[in-house]
């Protein structure tokens, strides 16, 4: 398929069986879409779906998703550990292949203008789709959650960018975005000083005066004996996995601590490797383009 | 395309235009088979083809070839720099995707039956498909050339594959095998002294004591001012690009000389530039199944 999105919708409901698999059976109901992964995690009474297709294809079964979603959720009686403010609480668009981000920030309004047609919803657009600076965070969107928002979409910079002041009085309101593929990066630390991987987070970390597109916090692995500095990078193309991982391992040698081993969490573009292997081998003038597969699978596509 | 071998015949015409293309035409001819790069050097008067295909495909286009090349290509007339034996002069199967060495192996040994039958060219199995450990290095099996074979191919030892003792009168014999994809790798070295390339060279390579699949040479970059350790790696997945890039960095420190850079030259597979970024980011139980864009093939190869 030439033109590839990924989405990955998070739905409030993580502990009815049924439930989720009718969910995922709305995303896999068309027929140029992939759901590639399921996660549920009952104790935040939540579900992470992440699939893949052409725009159109994965517009149309975030919509279905919505419309199962909605009848089958009551936020009104939802309690769990993570922060919610709608049924279908969030969804992003990722540009994967042949598809621009301004082509997934147009992807987030027309589904968003779509949702509130369609369900009542009112949505609020993020990260790259943001209509002003501070509705880029999405946990500033949420601040207050479901229980906050009849009071929070009054106010009047919190008017929603699609639909009336009015929360939906069982779904709530919903955040449709576009940004950059995130990569789930671990770098596990040979101490079992905690201090040690709190200290390189707050080293590496934007917030804290790291580098601009790294999350990161400092975590135990009690089993192992070791810590792990525990990274989210947001924008694997300007904030690189080499530069991350050398500046971990320099502030950590500050502490006489070595890198003894790192874990990519879930799926990395192919690029992002591609990129640090031709970093760490030093190759001048690196192209994709010298890859086999690529090649072949350009020679075919040709025809 | 599930099964994909690659061939990379060496043919002994680099200097007809015309011909060259003709060659090229009978590779392209058959449909499952692409031909990716087409390499001609006048002075050698040899042309490299690279085409990648199906097993089958990939057998029926190298017999196309012979075809063309016998009656076009007369070895009494020809002189080249690069040594010869036959007009076809060396065939190799490469196994690339949901193909072993041995199916490469058992794909030489019924091209080389069939090259025989059709052609009259007396064939010898090379590299991993040859029937003896003296036959598998290719250049001991040329030694000699074309002039030299009507005599050479009457020896006990060097009786043919397959065929009868016979040269063919213009075309020769011919070598096919089976081996690993080969990287043409370059480093090039922060000096203008080619003794260091040298040096380094001999360090490396397995023919003076180095990695076992490492073949190297030291050469001068003379516009750049540098020198340059150009090697072939001959299995990357037993010595790979890491491990022969951190040993030409350590020889190279031996006389205070960094590493400016590097080339991969050609193609590469994926798999070689992947074990490379997992080695460098140090990735714990790294399994190529994280990479997004084989997850997405994956997923809608399955339908």
């Amino acid at each position: 398929m030439e033109r590839l999105v990924e989405s990955v919708p998070n739905v409030s409901e993580g502990r009815d069986r049924a439930a989720i698999e009718a969910l995922a059976a709305a995303l896999r109901a068309v027929p140029t879409v992939r759901l590639l992964d399921v996660q549920s995690d009952p104790d935040h009474h939540r579900t992470v779906f992440t699939l893949v297709g052409d725009p159109d294809g994965v517009a149309e079964a975030i919509l279905r998703l919505y419309g199962e979603a909605v009848p089958r959720i009551d936020l009104r009686v939802h309690r769990g550990e993570h922060p919610r403010m709608g049924a279908v609480d969030v969804v992003p668009f990722v540009p994967v292949r042949g598809v621009t981000m301004a082509d997934c920030v147009a992807l987030a309004r027309r589904v968003g203008e779509e949702v509130w047609e369609r369900f009542r919803i009112p949505v609020y657009l993020y990260e790259e789709a943001a209509s002003r600076p501070e509705r880029r965070d999405l946990a500033e969107i949420r601040r207050g959650e479901f229980e906050g928002f009849p009071e929070k979409i009054l106010r009047p910079e919190w008017a929603p960018d699609f639909g009336e002041r009015a929360v939906h009085p069982t779904a709530g309101v919903t955040a449709i975005g576009a940004r950059e593929f995130l990569i789930a990066f671990n770098v596990n630390l040979g101490t079992s000083d905690l201090r040690v991987a709190k200290a390189v987070a707050q080293a590496v970390r934007f917030s804290s005066g790291g580098l601009r597109y790294v999350k990161a916090i400092g975590l135990e692995l009690k089993e192992r004996g070791i810590v792990q500095v525990s990274m989210n990078l947001t924008n694997f193309r300007k904030t690189p996995l080499p530069r991350v991982l050398e500046l971990v391992r320099l502030e950590a040698a500050r502490y006489g601590v070595p890198v003894v081993g790192t874990e990519l969490v879930g799926l990395v573009p192919g690029e992002a490797l591609l990129h640090a292997a031709a970093h760490y081998l030093q190759v001048e003038d690196f192209s994709p383009g010298v890859v086999l597969e690529r090649r072949i699978e350009e020679a075919f596509a040709q025809g």
